[in-house]
């Protein structure tokens, strides 16, 4: 008997599953962050390990385990040198037998970002679109004959068009717009006042400048403006439409990219903006029809590091 | 004969004029920054004395000077507390004797904020509106009664529309947008890539992420998408246009609130956004006019330091 590992590496944690030949999952395992450009190789080396023991002792197999592929799909991994540095990891994780014997060809090693292993575990194979939209945002698309478009993806400062991030900002952004008497009336002033703990609006300066929150933090009180759209808030409705119209443009351009407008296709949307209460995913939905009609819209039916176990036995039946 | 002291306290520098009663400067002096939110008391205390000192030597003047009023202008003061730092820092420096004879009432104490003192030089006159668009963006009214009205401010990230900052910003998403697919072609791709010697406009990443660059850096490179402007790029002219939008958005909600539509009325502009090639000052003056025809936008008369001497004068005169 043989198996594969699909191993999905963030910023704030690592998952492995084991996996059959038959796409059945026999055990996961989590384990600390793997963004080796933020943590350092060491730490990243010790995550992915730590994240593969606990997958193959979750498993209920007795004996050693044959591994025949892996993939690794790691956030902000793209360029060439970044793909060096994980083949290196790949090596160390060899040295390390435990209770596992590598059986791994050159071929059967996957190293990716983290965007094709979410499309590929979100709608179950590897053709179709992705649109990430969590703290930040990223569009990426693969077609039948493996050609790939990403749309965003720039970050914080650059782009995340449509990102919790960016959601939050516009609502901070108007409120004070509003206080000032440039934009009309909104509850996102007392939204934010009464979640965090203001005594005037201006206050933001202070949490936001002072307390030097990161991005993470500041992409938290994205709710806020989801919470003041669902309840009808106008200004809030205008940003939420915006980001939609953003993520649509974002996938327009994939499928214009690699595919062609009456593509029967699927696009899976994945991240917290889109379990937000304002219909969000809806709004999408249904504007990416409008355009596309051939379109459907899922959410993801697995996991990332499932998408990579997938990855990786492909390369086993080729 | 008696005297005045006009102090700009920013991030970067402050500024001391010495002023007489007849608002002649007899000498001016600079020192490093005096933000003391960042810098902290004990230097900025040291900033200010060391500007008091090089405007004093400055003049020719032999024999003690008697200081009869000061006003500080600082970036970043507003609040009561801020007010209250800066007063124990006026006592402190009436320790220090150097070659002057304080005597100084509390009501000959002006403590302020950078914007005030930026109108009051700017215009020559404490009645107006200046318009500041530097690194950041804040517009700052004050009527013949002495009412104010502060519209913007808020920072890079919750705010500073119109600011280098956010032209900055603006055109290298623009760039990456178009790089993606997602806009017109944009000489913003190739402005970027040869200011900042990038093989791939993917590598602002590079730059803007890991360099671990500040605001005023990314700042600096709002002259790209002046310079675009100037050519006639189309991107580059929008993303222009919507920077005058938001200043005249900004002036017109100060003018709505403490002038009327048909005021006769000083708009000063300073800050290096007004210093482009594309013709930004001719663009905001036009469509501010267009709105309020009695308007005069100018650029400053005098510096900040001046102003602020002006303001000490005026408590001199009472």
């Amino acid at each position: 008997m043989s198996y594969v590992l699909g191993i999905d590496g963030g910023g704030s944690k690592t998952v492995c599953v084991l996996m059959d030949d038959l796409r059945q999952v026999l055990g996961r395992g989590e384990a600390g962050p793997s963004n080796y450009q933020s943590i350092g190789i060491e730490a990243t080396l010790q995550s992915i390990q730590s994240a593969i023991h606990n997958a193959v002792e979750a498993a209920i197999i007795t004996n050693t385990v044959n591994i025949d592929a892996i993939c690794l799909g790691l956030s902000g991994v793209g360029r060439v040198t970044d793909i060096e540095v994980v083949k290196g990891l790949v090596k160390e994780l060899q040295n390390n037998k435990l209770r596992i014997n590598w059986v791994l060809k050159p071929a059967n090693i996957v190293i990716c970002n983290d965007a094709l292993i979410a499309l590929v575990g979100g709608i179950g194979h590897p053709v179709g679109i992705v649109v990430a939209a969590g703290t930040g945002s990223i569009v990426f698309g693969r077609d039948h004959e493996g050609q790939t478009k990403r749309v965003g993806g720039w970050g914080y400062i650059l782009g995340d068009e449509g990102s919790a991030y960016k959601i939050a900002i516009a609502g901070m952004n108007a409120a004070l717009k509003s206080y000032d008497g440039r934009e009309i009336p909104t509850s996102l002033v007392d939204g934010f006042k009464q979640h965090l703990g203001l005594e005037t609006i201006e206050d933001l300066i202070e949490v936001i400048y002072r307390r030097e929150w990161g991005v993470k933090q500041i992409a938290a009180l994205a709710p806020i403006v989801d919470f003041a759209a669902a309840s009808g808030d106008i200004v809030a409705n205008i940003i939420i439409d915006d980001a939609v119209k953003e993520l649509v443009k974002a996938t327009s351009t994939v499928i214009d990219a690699i595919f062609s407008a009456d593509s029967v296709l699927e696009v899976v949307t994945t991240g917290g903006v889109w379990r937000g209460r304002c219909n969000i995913h809806e709004r999408f939905a249904a504007s990416l029809v409008k355009k596309f009609p051939n379109v459907n819209v899922i959410f993801p039916r697995y996991e990332p590091a499932y998408g990579a176990g997938l990855l990786a036995l492909q390369t086993t039946q080729n």
